[in-house]
């Protein structure tokens, strides 16, 4: 069911991306863009907490739990904008290795969601220890090893 | 308790932004990227269903209802980059209105998050024409709402 939705949905963003209503193809470009908010809103939202995860500001509950929600959602959002079709656009830190691997590229977006999930599950806990600890995995592991292998260190 | 939490957020918004776990003060710039993220990604979920209500695409419940869901969380991330700090910044096409009346930019983005509960809601009760409608509504008076007052129509 979810495989279906999500190929409705890339159908839906392949075929057509419109703005205040009127039509226009989902061109290379607007693809990046779409992608490159979802990773700029994860980016807002995560960044914030590594901190608290790592004692360099104060841990606040409400912020992480908040935050950790944010996440879960946003994880879903940019993965349907890497088509083919953006393997030539320009501004984009994304690595040919996208294209040349994507059964790798989708192993390291899952495992992301899974360090995410064991977040949201340690959150859900409560122990402060424990959602710590689940910060820096999701970080470390989930967006720095996508980010390693798939992100270019300058650029886009 | 909403409203403590969406101040903790500013603070924390305001106080610093950081990437890869490293520092770095939240500069205007990064405010005006993040909150253009939110935008960028409210138009990808919102402007794919707007055409279902229109009847310009074909209607799809699975889609409108994940694509609401997605507003619903998207539609709380914009707000806390509207500083004052931002006020003089570039690329950008918010306008000095959100920082000379900022409780009516205050009331158009409580109108839009109105809309779009009273879309949710019609997603749950599972009417096609309701949802159609509350599409319709949310665009129109929500987003267009905020947009025709706020959002200069070319730049940024």
């Amino acid at each position: 069911m979810n495989k279906q939705i999500l190929g409705l949905g890339l159908g839906v963003a392949l075929g057509m991306a419109c703005f205040d209503g009127a039509f226009a193809q989902a061109r290379p470009e607007v693809l990046v863009r779409q992608r490159q908010a979802a990773m700029e809103l994860q980016g807002k939202y995560m960044y914030s907490i590594v901190p608290m995860a790592q004692g360099k500001l104060p841990y606040d509950a409400a912020i992480v739990s908040r935050n950790v929600g944010f996440l879960e959602v946003l994880s879903k959002m940019p993965w349907d904008g890497f088509t083919p079709a953006t393997q030539d656009a320009k501004n984009t830190r994304a690595m040919p290795a996208i294209y040349s691997d994507g059964a790798k590229f989708k192993a390291a977006q899952d495992n992301y969601v899974a360090e995410l999930g064991k977040l949201a599950a340690a959150v859900k806990s409560g122990n402060e220890n424990n959602i710590k600890t689940a910060i820096n995995d999701t970080n470390n592991k989930g967006c720095n090893g996508c980010h390693n292998d798939f992100r270019a260190r300058t650029g886009g």
